[in-house]
């Protein structure tokens, strides 16, 4: 079984679900909404990521022969409904806000009509993908915005959370304004720009730093960034200085090199000066090792003299805010518009429409959620990319989105833009959408 | 190609640095380690997990035509480069913990000894794999600890880092202990016992909560636990009971109930005067809804009536420490040892192995951290597993494994069962390994 693409990759409770929507003909159409529920402390924003995946993960759905039989087998589902799922197909349709934009808590991402047991069945693996690029999407905006016009290059992969989350990573990075990833297979999958030069272990492998670089420089002529501090960062800063002439003989160029640990804005500076005094002033520095947002703005407040940032695990794994509390709630059955009402979880109704307003620099003033009828002045966010299970047109390239979030960004007032906004943007709920929560529970009490 | 087992899963340096080391012949055996080097924040283990799905990487691990492709397309690499890749194979020996051992901070989990470029190229999957089910089953090993023999069931699939971190979540915790998951594919893929009910959705697409429930109770008549906690969850009890006597003449049983949201405890005291009051001493309860390892030992320490736990979100993201700092590093090339000096992640070289001793009562008193040449009192941890990319025996079973999970945590001291421990475990460095280290410095020094 493809674990990205099998309908097994589900939690159990759909299977349970959709055999008792079939049993009693509960197909009426339904109406899901995908949203984030509250912002991480320090966040003032998501980056809205993921949809690729997800437009490919329902266009495709289907029980193989082998699900079908899991199922079968399992002794836990009737042979009526092995029968229907050897037929399951998602054909309903999607709303959804396009990548790369700028949303807040309580919009909806995505909004699926669809027959119920087709709406209901694809929640874990929705929740799934919207959850995790937008996740990464929305910290590496912030990194992008640190960075104030420097590039960054995703490094996660190896303590990113298994095999896609290190994939999709890169793309989410990419798309948030990254310059590109060290993992490979992010080229092939989605063009993302792909840089990488050496380890730690090279140069160990090596009876000498010296001997390490050289080798490496011919081996890699037009790949030349050398590690700088598996020893002594100075050192070899001052290795580095010694081999230029040589390497420049054979007509190599030194690219940059690479600090690793330490107090990087101390260390950068020193080497800088070691190279500069060198005659290596075109050298250019990268700076990686646990560093994330806030460690990006203290080198470039510091002015330490850094021109590339390399941003691994801290970014791969959020670690600020490892999780958004992102659900997928059911708005409306049967033209029966419902809430949930648990104790601090408690949803709007009925399928919702998000309309931005701007202010006169083009900066986002506030946004109004309403009702999906209501009509509003600013500019809807949420429109549609899937018709009876078919795609509108061709999904967006990445590249295109990666202008698209830049721009986004660009709608940021200023206090947003810092890493600890005070305030978030104002989501006003519509007098519409107010009116219908109180019918519907007007409704619920008199049943 | 999937992604899973995919060689471009990897850092383009690997790559980078394999060219390297193949045009200068550099093909000696190597030894790396794979470790963690600092203990989290309210962290006192670490559980080991990973080793299945690592060996299996290595025994298959090669260039597919489309990867050569790839390579060669890149014009980044030599055509003699992409030949050597073609028939790039694992041959290499392994030593490594047993998955569900608990080891600490600088005690190596895995050792590779294999030809440099072996050794070197399968890091990046090698971390990726290790880490994360490490990550996972330390913490769900924190939640068993916690739950005081109480049945715990993992609902993270969701929320977790995308499809192969939903999988492996499920084994992860499994293997620390869990009852089992709600992800449908840690089924067929691992054998773990997979359960689920309803969510809100399934109750709000009906009427009534009460038509909801019973229409379940005949869908699933032998999985009959009902979501209290949609509208409001004693109401909700109350339901139940009413609807008791009319299932109990079809012959239904009622299992249990789950409670999502508000303050636990005291829900789960009022929902069991409800159902006592009501007849239904039997019916469990189930708590879930940002639950933890705290919030588990919240509600055990409340004496909550509470039965099971499903958590979630939390656990599957590692949330109070979404990563490890655990590393691969070179520790031997050609029969030279070596190690990393860099500021702050210094590392002790050589091969090594990990002895442990136990107090009277069997528990862990201290481990000693030494040459693998070394002979020392105690249990040694690190055994082989692998001879020249041939597994030495068949895999252990998950059961098999979660046994021994079990016996390890009873190793624990008392103190280090508490979810704040005040102190780790003394991991020892021996005065073989210290010497060596004082010889290596000094060789590198007169070099």
């Amino acid at each position: 079984m493809d674990i990205r693409s099998s309908v097994l990759l589900t939690d159990f409770y759909q299977l349970a679900m959709l055999q008792g929507y079939l049993e009693r003909g509960m197909e009426d159409t339904a109406v899901f909404e995908c949203f984030v529920r509250t912002m991480p402390p320090r966040r003032g924003f998501f980056m809205a990521a993921g949809l690729a995946q997800l437009l490919e993960f329902l266009e495709n759905v289907r029980f193989t022969p082998d699900e079908l039989e899991w199922v079968a087998d399992s002794g836990r589902f009737s042979r009526s409904f092995v029968d229907y799922l050897e037929g399951f197909r998602f054909a309903g349709d999607l709303h959804a806000m396009p990548e790369g934009t700028v949303f807040f808590v309580n919009e909806p991402m995505v909004r699926v009509t669809a027959p119920l047991p087709q709406a209901q069945f694809i929640e874990t693996r929705l929740v799934n993908l919207l959850h995790y690029q937008t996740l990464i999407a929305s910290k590496a905006a912030r990194c992008v915005l640190a960075a104030a016009g420097k590039p960054i290059i995703d490094f996660g992969l190896r303590r990113s959370h298994g095999a896609e989350a290190g994939l999709l990573a890169a793309r989410a990075c990419y798309l948030a304004g990254f310059a590109g990833s060290a993992t490979v297979m992010a080229e092939p999958s989605f063009e993302v720009p792909v840089f990488g030069t050496m380890g730690h272990s090279f140069v160990q492998a090596h009876e000498a730093e010296r001997h390490a670089f050289e080798h490496f420089a011919d081996a890699q002529p037009d790949n030349v960034i050398f590690l700088l501090d598996t020893y002594d960062t100075q050192e070899g800063a001052r290795t580095v200085v010694k081999l230029a002439p040589r390497l420049r003989d054979k007509g190599i160029t030194i690219k940059g090199v690479r600090l690793d640990s330490g107090e990087l804005v101390e260390q950068a500076r020193r080497v800088r000066c070691i190279l500069d005094e060198g005659g290596l002033g075109d050298v250019q520095i990268t700076a990686s090792g646990n560093l994330d947002e806030d460690a990006i703005q203290h080198l470039v407040t510091a002015q330490a003299p850094v021109d590339l940032f390399a941003v691994g695990t801290r970014l791969a794994t959020s670690a600020d805010a490892p999780y958004l509390d992102c659900v997928y709630k059911l708005q409306e059955y049967a033209g029966r518009p419902s809430r949930k009402r648990s104790e601090g979880k408690e949803t709007w109704p009925g399928p919702k429409q998000v309309h931005r307003r701007y202010d006169q620099q083009g900066r986002i003033d506030h946004d109004v959620v309403t009702t999906a009828a209501d009509t509003q002045e600013g500019t809807p966010l949420i429109r549609p990319v899937m018709e009876s299970g078919k795609l509108l047109e061709a999904s967006d390239s990445l590249h295109h989105i990666r202008e698209r979030a830049m721009a986004e960004l660009a709608t940021l007032p200023d206090k947003m833009r810092r890493l600890s906004p005070k305030a978030t943007i104002s989501v006003r709920i519509s007098a519409a959408l107010r009116n219908l929560a109180r019918v519907v529970d007007a409704r619920d009490e008199a049943e």
